[in-house]
C-alpha cells in the first residue's frame, strides 16, 4: 500500500494535464470529402440549406385525396372518388386534386397540390380506371411527410464537436453537402527509447529486443483519431535523447515516450522532460497497476507522456491518458461512455486498496452468460496479452474481487 | 400481432443464410505489412520461429547473483558478494557469475551465465567499487524472465481467423514477422434503386431526393471489414436493375440492395433477386421493426441482402445480417459479445408481441447512471438517427418496457 499513497489517481492526473493545456491547444480544421469523414470530428456548424423532406411526400403506397371527401367512409358505406390520374416517382406532379378527386401515389411520391392526406391501398377498391371505393376515412395529413418534418430550412442539424458516425454522413449528404469541415488529426510522435531495442525488421542480436511499443502505440493513435509519427529508437543518452523530443516538440502536438525500463533510463527521460519547456513535469507516477511509472508534462503548452516500457501498461495508459487528450484537441462536443460486457469473474482477485488495478480477463461463454477469466501472467509479456479479450477495472477504494463478483470487461478491440 | 406471425426472426433468418452458403464462399489470403494489418483477420497459423523473451532478462534494477550465496541474508547479517561489472543493455554479457560472485544488471537486462536469481537494488548496499552487501535472500530464478517464459520457439502464437489488435500487431512484430497473410476484404457490391433518388453531387429537382443508403452502408461495410463498390442508383425498371446485379453478382462476394420504397419497386426488386441464380430468395421479411421488408437470397453462392429504403432500417438491418456474413467470409474465430452500455428508460414503450424491436435512444447522463431516451420519429428521417446515440433491442417475447427499465444500449459509435 504505501508504494502508491503518494500517487495521484489517473482522474487526477488526467485533470492536471487538461486543466494546465491552454486553449489554444486544439485542432486546426481542414476540407474533406464527407464520404471520406467517417470518424472525424466536425469543426463546423451545419446549417439546412434546404427542408427535408423537400416536398411532401407519401409515408404509403395509395390515393392522394382531400381529407374531408372520405368523412364517415366505411367496407359497408364507401366513399367514392375520381381516379385523375398517377404521381410517378422522380417527377413533379402535373395535376391538382380536386374536391371529389384522387391520385394514386407510390411510398416517396410527392403529394399532388390540392390533397391532404393519403388512403392506404389497402383500405380502396378499384371499380374501374377511372373511380376507386375508399373503405376507411383519412384524417388531415394522414401518411404523409410534411415538408420540413425533419428539418426546416436554416436548422442547425449538427453542432462542432460532432463525431461523424454513418447517420451524419447521411445527413449531410442529404443535405447535398459533399465536402465538410473536419478537426485535423494531432501529430503524435512516438519516441521509444533503450539501448537493447531493435526495430522489428532487425534481427536481433544477443541482448537485443526488437520494438514493440512504438508500434501498438501507433496502432491506437490512429485508432483514437490521431496522427501517429514514430520518431524512432533512441539510445539511452541524455542529449542524444533530448535531440530526438526536442524535434518531436517543434513538430508534433503531442509527443509519447516510451521509456527505457531501467532506473537510469527513466531518470534520462524524466530529466530530458523536464528539460524542455515550462512547466514541465507535472505528475510522476500514478496509482495505477499496470502503469505506475507513467510521467505527464507540459512544455511549453505541448504535452508529453513519458510511458513505462512494457507493453500493457502502454497500452492501458496510452489509452487512459491518450484518448482523452486526442479528443479536447480535436474539440469532441459529447463524449460518451465506454461500452462494456458484463461478466461473472472466475476467481478472487487482490488488489491494492489506494491503487487503481486493470486486470487482463478472457472471456468464457457460459450457460449463465460470460465468465471473466483474469490472464495471469506478468505485464510485460505480449502473448499474455493476446490471450486478453479485455480489461476489468479494479476501483483504489477495493482491496480485490470474489469470484462470482459482476464485472463489466472493456474489450480490447473497442477503445478504453 | 398478425402481421409479423408469419415472418422469421432475425436469428432464424441469418442461420438459413449461413446454412446454405457453402464452404468455397470464404475470403482469399493477401500478404499486407504488419505494420498496417490492425483491424484485419489472421489467415495463417503462426507459430514463434524464436523464444521469447530470446534470453533469460532481469525484471528489476539489481545484482546477478547464484541463490545460494544469499541464503540468510538480513539487514542484521548481510551477505557480502564481489561485484565483478556492469552487464550492459543491449549488449551480450562478456561476463560470468562465479560463487560468492555478482554482477550489476538493469531492468531488461541479460542474465549473465552462472547467475541464477537477481537481487533487487532497493536490498543491497554498495560498500566500495568492487563489494555489496546483500539485505535479502534471493530464491532461485527469483526476478527473471525466463528464456521462452512468454512463447517457446515452435509454439502455436497465433491461429487462422484471429482479429489482429494491437497486441497480435506487437507479438507479430516482436517475433519479426513485419508482413503476415490476412483474409481479403469481401467486395460487396451495392445498388440503390429508385426513380426518384439522385447522387448527392446533384441538385435534385422537384420530387427527387438525395441518394443517402449507398453511402451509410457504405461506411457501415468499411467498418465491418468489407470494400464498398458502389453500383449506382438504377431505375426502378426490371431489365435495367437485372443487369446492374447481374454485373454485380459476376464482380462482388456479396450485393446489398436498398429497394425503391414502393410495392411495385420492391416487387421489382424481389423479382430479379429471385432470377439471379439458385436457390434464389430464402427470407421475404423479418420479424423485425424497422426491417421488415428485408428480403434475403443467394444465387449461385453469392448472398444478396434486398434491405428497405429507410435509413435506419439499413443500418440496423445492415449490421444485423452484414456483420455475421463477412465474419464467415473472412474466417473470423472468435465472437466476442458487443459491449453495451446499461441505462434506465425514461419512459414507457410499447412494441409488439412476436416483433423484435430496435428502438432508438439518446443517453443522459443523471445522478443514478444513463437515462436512455428514447428518440421518437417516423424511421425514414435520417436527422432522427443523428439525435440517437445508440439502439435498445426490445425482444419479441415483450409487449413493451416500463419507465425505469434498466436496458443495455448498443452504441452506434461502436458496431452493432
Amino acid at each position: 500500500m504505501p508504494e502508491f499513497l503518494h500517487l495521484i489517481s489517473p482522474s487526477e492526473a488526467l485533470e492536471k494535464m487538461l486543466d494546465t493545456l491552454p486553449q489554444s491547444w486544439a485542432a486546426d480544421s481542414e476540407i474533406v470529402s464527407t464520404y471520406e469523414a467517417h470518424g472525424r470530428i466536425l469543426a463546423e456548424r451545419v446549417s439546412a440549406p434546404h427542408p427535408l423532406p423537400p416536398f411532401p411526400r407519401s409515408t404509403v403506397d395509395g390515393y392522394a385525396v382531400q381529407a374531408k371527401d372520405t368523412f364517415g367512409a366505411s367496407g359497408a358505406l364507401p366513399a367514392y372518388l375520381r381516379l385523375i390520374g398517377e404521381i410517378l416517382m422522380g417527377k413533379a406532379p402535373t395535376l391538382e386534386v380536386h374536391p371529389g378527386e384522387t391520385a394514386q401515389v407510390h411510398t416517396g411520391g410527392t403529394i399532388p397540390d390540392g390533397a391532404n392526406a393519403v388512403v392506404m391501398l389497402e383500405d380502396t377498391q378499384l371499380i374501374d380506371s377511372d373511380e376507386i371505393e375508399v373503405h376507411r376515412a383519412a384524417g388531415v395529413g394522414q401518411n404523409i411527410l410534411m415538408e420540413g418534418e425533419d428539418v426546416q430550412q436554416g436548422d442547425v442539424v449538427l453542432e462542432p464537436g460532432t463525431l461523424l458516425r454513418p447517420q451524419e454522413i447521411g445527413g449531410l449528404l442529404a443535405l447535398g453537402m459533399t465536402s465538410v469541415s473536419v478537426a485535423a488529426s494531432p501529430q503524435v510522435g512516438i519516441l521509444s527509447s533503450g539501448d537493447e531495442v531493435v526495430p522489428p525488421e532487425m534481427e536481433p542480436g544477443p541482448a537485443q529486443v526488437r520494438d514493440i511499443n512504438s508500434h501498438t502505440l501507433s496502432v491506437l493513435i490512429e485508432r483514437l483519431g490521431g496522427k501517429p509519427i514514430l520518431r524512432g529508437i533512441i539510445p539511452d543518452q541524455r542529449d542524444t535523447l533530448f535531440e530526438a523530443v526536442k524535434l518531436s516538440h517543434q513538430e508534433d502536438d503531442l509527443i509519447v515516450i516510451t521509456a527505457g525500463s531501467s532506473v537510469s533510463a527513466r531518470d534520462i527521460t524524466g530529466d530530458v522532460i523536464q528539460s524542455l519547456g515550462k512547466p514541465g513535469v507535472l505528475v510522476h507516477g500514478i496509482s495505477i497497476k499496470p502503469g505506475k511509472p507513467t510521467i505527464l508534462a507540459i512544455a511549453d503548452d505541448i504535452p508529453l507522456i513519458g510511458l513505462p516500457g512494457n507493453p500493457v501498461s502502454a497500452l492501458v495508459v496510452g489509452a487512459l491518458i491518450l484518448a482523452p487528450l486526442i479528443r479536447r484537441f480535436l474539440g469532441v462536443r459529447r463524449v460518451l461512455p465506454i461500452p462494456q460486457v458484463p461478466a461473472r469473474l472466475s476467481v478472487n482477485v487482490v488488489s491494492q486498496s489506494g491503487r487503481e488495478d486493470f486486470l487482463p480477463v478472457r472471456l468464457q461463454n457460459s450457460e449463465e452468460g460470460y465468465i471473466a477469466e483474469p490472464v495471469f501472467g506478468r505485464s510485460n509479456l505480449i502473448f499474455t496479452l493476446v490471450q486478453a479479450d479485455g480489461l476489468i477495472h479494479i476501483p483504489s477504494s477495493a482491496t480485490g474481487l470474489s469470484a462470482g463478483t459482476e464485472v463489466m470487461v472493456t474489450l480490447f478491440s473497442s477503445e478504453l
